[in-house]
C-alpha cells in the first residue's frame, strides 16, 4: 500500500478538533506543509506551540498557494460561507473534507454554493471529542480507535480511498453511511444526549442559591457525568440543534415518552417495573464496553 | 488526637460500598477485627481475597460474638429487615452507621423498628460510587477527597465524632445535614440524574434492531457517557426511587420544564436562546472542576 502524502493541507477553524487533525497529521507525516484558517486572530496565537504549522491566515484571499488537501472544522453555522470562499478559491483539483457532526445541512450547502467542478467534497464525521474547546486542548491520539463516518456523494473511488486512508492513519475505524441515516443514528447517540445533559444541567442552575451550591458541591453523584457533556462549545452545539432539528425532535419524543413512564412507575412504587427497566439498560452498558467504546472514567481527580 | 480503632466491626452488605470499606478499615488499621454478614453465600464466596476477613456469615444469629461498630451498607429494601434482627442481636452498646443514599425512609425504618437502648444509630451518606457492583470491584481509596453527609439524630458528641473520624480515616470530607434536605439535594446531583440516564439508555434499547447496533457502535458521542450510570445496580436504584419518591418526583418536574422550555427553542430555531442557555451550564461544569469533584475521563481505553 503506498502510504498517503499530500503536499499542502490547509485547516479551516483550528479548534480541539481541528488543532488534534493537525496534529495528527505532522505526527504521521500525512503532508508536507500543513496551513490553517481561522477567522479569528486570537485562536490563531494560540496555535504558536505547533511549530510544525507552515503558515496561518485569518482569510482565504491571503493565501498564494493552492492546497492539496481541505479539511473543514468550523461550527456548522458557518459552512456555506466556507464553501463560497473555496468556490472562487480554488484553481486545481483539491479534495475537501469535513468533521461536522450533520451531514445532511452540509452537503445541503455545499450543493447549493459550491459550483467548481475542481472540488471534490467528500463528508466525514470523525465522532471523537472532548468537552474542552480551543487548540490547546487537541493532541494526535484523539482520534484513535473512535469511528469515523463517511457519507459520499457522487465521487471517483480514489479519491474516497485517500480519504479512507487519511482517517485511518489517524487510527480511525471507518463506516459508509448515507447522510440521512448518519443525522438520525446521531441524534440519538450524541445530539439528545447532549441537549439532556444541557437541560439537567439548566435545572440544577436555576434552582434557588442555598441549594445550588450544594448540588454543585456533591455533583460526584451522578451529576457529573453529565457536566462534562454541558461543558462542550455552546456555538458548536446551538449549530447542530439548528441543523438536526427534525432528528432531535423525533428521539427526544421517544425519550420524553420513556421517561413519563419511568415517572409513572415511582408515583406508583412498581418497583418490579423499575427493576426490569434497569436491567435491561445494563446489557447496553455492557455491548458499548465489548466494543471498546466506553472510554475510562477514573473517580480519582487527575493532577492530585 | 487519639488514634480511632474499633475492636471488632461488623460489615452488612459486602457489595462495591461494603468491600471497599472493609479493604479501607484493613489498610488504614481502624479495626482489630473485621466481619461480614451478606444474605447471599455466593457474594460472600467472592470475598475469599479478602484475607483480613475475621469471619463470615449469612445469618447474623450465627455470630457468637458482639460488635463495636456495624456499617451498613445493603439495599434500602433491606434496613428495615436488619434494623429487626439488630434489635434482637445487639447486647453491649453498639455504634451503627450506614451508606444509605436517602436518609429520611433510613431514619423512619430506625424509629419504628429499632426499640434497643444499646443501639446508637448516626445515618451516614458517603458518596462515592462506581457502576460496578459487587465486591470483586471494591478498592480502598474509592472514598478519597469525596464527601460523606451525616444526618445524626439524638446522639452524643463522642458518638458522632467517632463516626466523622470513622469517614475521614477513609478520606472523605465530613458535612452534616438534616435528613429531609439531604434527600432533597441528592434527588438532583445523583437520583434524578441516574433516572434521566436509565431512561435514554432505555430509549436507545427500545429503537429498531437495525438502528439500535449503530447506535450503541456509536455511543462515544455522548451515550456513553450516560451507559455508565446506567450500568449500576438496578436493586440499589429501584430501592432509591421508592424511597425518595417526592424528592424525585419534584426535581423531575422541573427538568421537564426546562427540557420542554429547550425543545420549543430547536422547533422555532432560536438559536440565540441555544446559546445562552449552553454557555450557562459551562459555568457550572468549571465550578465542579474547581472543587476538585469532577474526576477524570479518559478518552483512550483502559486495558489497550
Amino acid at each position: 500500500m503506498s502510504k498517503l502524502n499530500f503536499e499542502k493541507t490547509l485547516i479551516i477553524g483550528i479548534g480541539l478538533i481541528g488543532s488534534s487533525i493537525a496534529r495528527a497529521i505532522d505526527k504521521y507525516n500525512i503532508s508536507s506543509k500543513i496551513y490553517i484558517l481561522d477567522n479569528k486572530e486570537s485562536v490563531i496565537k494560540k496555535c504558536s506551540d505547533l511549530k510544525f504549522l507552515e503558515d496561518a491566515k485569518t482569510d482565504i484571499k491571503d493565501f498564494s498557494t493552492q492546497f492539496d488537501l481541505i479539511v473543514i472544522s468550523s461550527p456548522l453555522s458557518s459552512y456555506r460561507e466556507i464553501f463560497l470562499s473555496l468556490d472562487n478559491f480554488v484553481l486545481k483539483k483539491t479534495l475537501i473534507t469535513d468533521v461536522g457532526s450533520t451531514k445532511v445541512s452540509v452537503i445541503k450547502d455545499y450543493i447549493e454554493v459550491c459550483k467548481n467542478n475542481l472540488i471534490n467534497f467528500i463528508p466525514s464525521h470523525p465522532i471523537a471529542w472532548l468537552e474542552k474547546s480551543g487548540p490547546e486542548y487537541g493532541f494526535a491520539e484523539l482520534f484513535e480507535n473512535r469511528y469515523c463516518i463517511i457519507t459520499p456523494q457522487k465521487t471517483d473511488e480514489e479519491s474516497l480511498s485517500k480519504i479512507k486512508e487519511f482517517w485511518n492513519l489517524l487510527g480511525m475505524k471507518i463506516e459508509i453511511m448515507n447522510a440521512e441515516h448518519h443525522d438520525r443514528v446521531l441524534a440519538m447517540t450524541s445530539h439528545l444526549p447532549q441537549l439532556i445533559a444541557y437541560s439537567i444541567i439548566f435545572t440544577a442552575n436555576e434552582l434557588e442559591d442555598h441549594i445550588k451550591d450544594e448540588v454543585i458541591k456533591y455533583s460526584a453523584g451522578g451529576l457529573r457525568d453529565f457536566s462534562r457533556l454541558a461543558g462542550s462549545d455552546p456555538i458548536m452545539w446551538r449549530d447542530i440543534y439548528s441543523k438536526n432539528k427534525d432528528s432531535v425532535i423525533e428521539m427526544l419524543g421517544r425519550f420524553t415518552e420513556d421517561l413519563t413512564t419511568l415517572q409513572k412507575a415511582i408515583r406508583n412504587n412498581d418497583v418490579k417495573f423499575l427493576e426490569k427497566a434497569f436491567s435491561s439498560t445494563r446489557k447496553v452498558r455492557k455491548t458499548i464496553e465489548e466494543l471498546g467504546q466506553a472510554g475510562s472514567f477514573d473517580p480519582r481527580e487527575k493532577n492530585k
